[in-house]
């Protein structure tokens, strides 16, 4: 299960570890004031790059879906973690109903609700899934890539509660990221939802989160004296893009433009001879649909039939109005000669372990969480949370560190996101609307 | 790392396993609400005996010294933990003077400090150790048995803050039973000490703790309804014994008396046909000194000088005046042919690993905690937190989970029992006579 890794580790990546490593102790204390006033979300998971001059998060998934793919030695970690959350956010719960995705064809995917089920209990939860397939009538038993059987079973709306036959849940855990809308039958429910239904994609925006890090980032760099580029990726967005129908090509132009120049000048700065790049995504959704690498205006002004269409849905075909274009980070790591980044997994406020997201197909500058893709999930070697003090800044254990902290970083960013979402969620005028 | 355990699990036991099991969200839940009416300590080590028919602490220690001996793929947790901790009790803290035992000589126990110091360092603190050794006028450097090196310093006094030559420390750790008497040093500081200076031996007594925990065991046992002499072990106290000048016999005969035969009746009642013992021990006190088995009202009548001076004082040459008498749980387990107990390990409100303490020359009626003993310790293979449901209660994960459970109601017990002394010393009259 030990990763080999093979990175390019000369200039500042090494001082933003150096920075880091020294000033744990300041780091620390900050992260614990900040969870005195923002409430971490139940479990996150941060897609991060390393170019060696930067480490930045490029996603942070509110319903990360690969807990299958952690380090089996980590799930001790995981239920800690869950027990705390729980002590927080509902210790009067005994039972959960847990709300996966409906795609029972991906058996990796289901393994990962196996496995989230399996840390819940270790908590002291009685779990049960509650499935949102339209149509399903009767629990369905499935089989995951490991084997495991799980029950899905039709979610049972009574009044304000949701529940299944026969079971009553204090609270439900969401694992689900409502690419398809906001399922009526949780909708106005009283129990708890984990996260809350505003932070699914039906109201959350990449831009928003990258608002909400931009900031974290300037206090973290100030806390550290760090330029908080080199946490930060660059981004800019759209909001009124049509690929099918060619809109929008100019804001979309101005924006790479703007992106691209910014970049260039800090790699100026920096002495980067690399080429600057950057990705152009929807700005609401997941699981690596409507992404594209662009490394020069002329690439958006150009697009080919092939290249709209693929741009123009996503996820339960939701079509792609607005985008976001953030600052491409080249992975300068690689796991066995493939590119390949570091994803990074959090329940409560604590790092719960990693995983490389491997690609042997693809190049140092493309998106690597895509369908259909070929990815070797390889398990950390370490926690995240124990630098080894007497090691230097690369040695792995330090490397992890970091990447936790970073990570971190993004899941301050999301909470502060999630509470904005939930308060406008909660304003007269949007409940009316969503009535 | 692997334990080889050989168990006589007939009976009740497996009883309160299944019971545990069955019941483990709703006694989860149970511990949660008890967590917010109560401060966890900061760390605590329970000492288990375990006869097949009953599993029951016999020992809760708020100083734990056995860091050194935890599977140290458990380390995570324990940060973790540790983190969870300072978050709760003080956030704001960066730097922790950590105040150990004076015994200098025994590496294992420096060992142990390392372990910790590197646990609070995992969680983000400045950590340096302040030593209480009298007459310590210079930083001295110890080696511990894993070779690692510890810098004792003399804790320095500036009017109400304790602190070390050139560092502040935002709250002190202690890891010194104060058997020896609360040190002026650290009397009346102004930062945050854990756990507070009232739970060391000069205040705390067993009887008293064990008095907490029949409220705790009263309330579990209604809670998954079950006996709670099933995780209680009978006691009784005397309060005014001088072994040297043979006063107080009467009252411990009398008392010895009493639980033998409570013990008695219970192992009636359980068809249970081993011999009823009890342990005599000093009531304030550790490392297992001043302790002897007793089977009969005359084993106390007719002590010989050899064990009349045993008994007579504790460690820091500390006189006994007053003692518990509890009932004696069998250890049925043993490792390799030898005879084990149970020691848990806990930070926070969370079970962190734990070990048997093996010991080749006592039978299963003794004490195994005695100085100058050769114990083996054995890490835990699993974390005691994640039973694993498929399997019977005798099985390994689900053996430790009930051990975790057990030991976590002892750590309850020791909450309140704190939160008591606390109260107490804080007391106009007892502030007036420590003056």
């Amino acid at each position: 299960m030990v990763p080999h890794l093979t990175t390019s580790l000369t200039g500042p990546l090494q001082e933003l570890e150096r920075q880091v490593l020294e000033q744990r102790p300041e780091i620390e204390r900050w992260f614990r004031t900040q969870w005195r006033e923002h409430e971490a979300p139940f479990y996150t998971s941060v897609d991060l790059r390393n170019s060696g001059f930067k480490l930045a998060p490029v996603d942070t998934n509110l319903y990360p879906g690969g807990f299958n793919n952690l380090n089996p030695e980590f799930l001790p970690l995981c239920v800690h973690a869950a027990m705390s959350a729980v002590q927080k956010i509902c210790p009067d719960s005994r039972r959960f109903m847990l709300v996966p995705e409906n795609h029972t064809r991906n058996l990796h995917y289901l393994q990962n609700v196996a496995v989230l089920k399996r840390i819940l209990e270790g908590a002291g939860l009685t779990v049960r899934i509650g499935s949102l397939i339209p149509d399903l009538k009767e629990p369905m038993v499935v089989e995951t890539s490991a084997g495991e059987k799980l029950t899905l079973e039709p979610i049972v709306r009574k009044g304000n509660r949701a529940g299944l036959d026969g079971f009553d849940p204090c609270a439900v855990i969401v694992n689900n990221d409502l690419s398809a809308g906001v399922p009526a039958v949780l909708r106005g429910i009283e129990q708890p939802i984990l996260p809350p239904l505003a932070a699914g994609w039906t109201t959350r925006r990449k831009s928003h989160h990258f608002h909400a890090y931009d900031r974290v980032a300037e206090n973290f760099a100030k806390l550290i004296g760090i330029d908080p580029w080199v946490v930060n990726p660059v981004f800019s967005q759209c909001g009124k893009v049509n690929f099918t129908e060619k809109e929008g090509e100019d804001c979309l132009a101005a924006n790479v433009d703007f992106v691209l120049n910014e970049i260039r000048e800090k790699y100026r700065q920096y002495g980067i001879t690399e080429q600057p790049f950057c990705i152009v995504k929807a700005d609401a959704g997941t699981y690596g649909m409507g992404i594209m690498t662009v490394k020069s205006v002329d690439d958006v002004r150009n697009l080919n039939r092939k290249t709209r269409n693929k741009m123009a849905t996503i996820k339960d075909s939701q079509p792609v109005h607005e985008v976001i274009i953030q600052e491409g980070v080249y992975t300068f790591e690689n796991v066995d000669g493939a590119v390949a980044e570091p994803v990074i997994y959090m329940i409560d406020q604590f790092v719960v372990g990693g995983f490389y997201r491997v690609h042997t197909e693809r190049g140092i500058d493309e998106n690597l969480n895509s369908p259909g893709a070929k990815f070797v999930p390889l398990a950390f070697e370490t926690d995240c949370h124990t630098p080894d003090c007497s090691g230097k800044p690369g040695d792995t254990p330090n490397r992890f560190y970091t990447y936790g902290v970073v990570a971190r970083l993004a899941m301050l960013a999301a909470a502060a996101e999630v509470e904005e979402l939930v308060e406008r969620d909660s304003a007269p005028e949007v409940r009316a609307a969503n009535a």
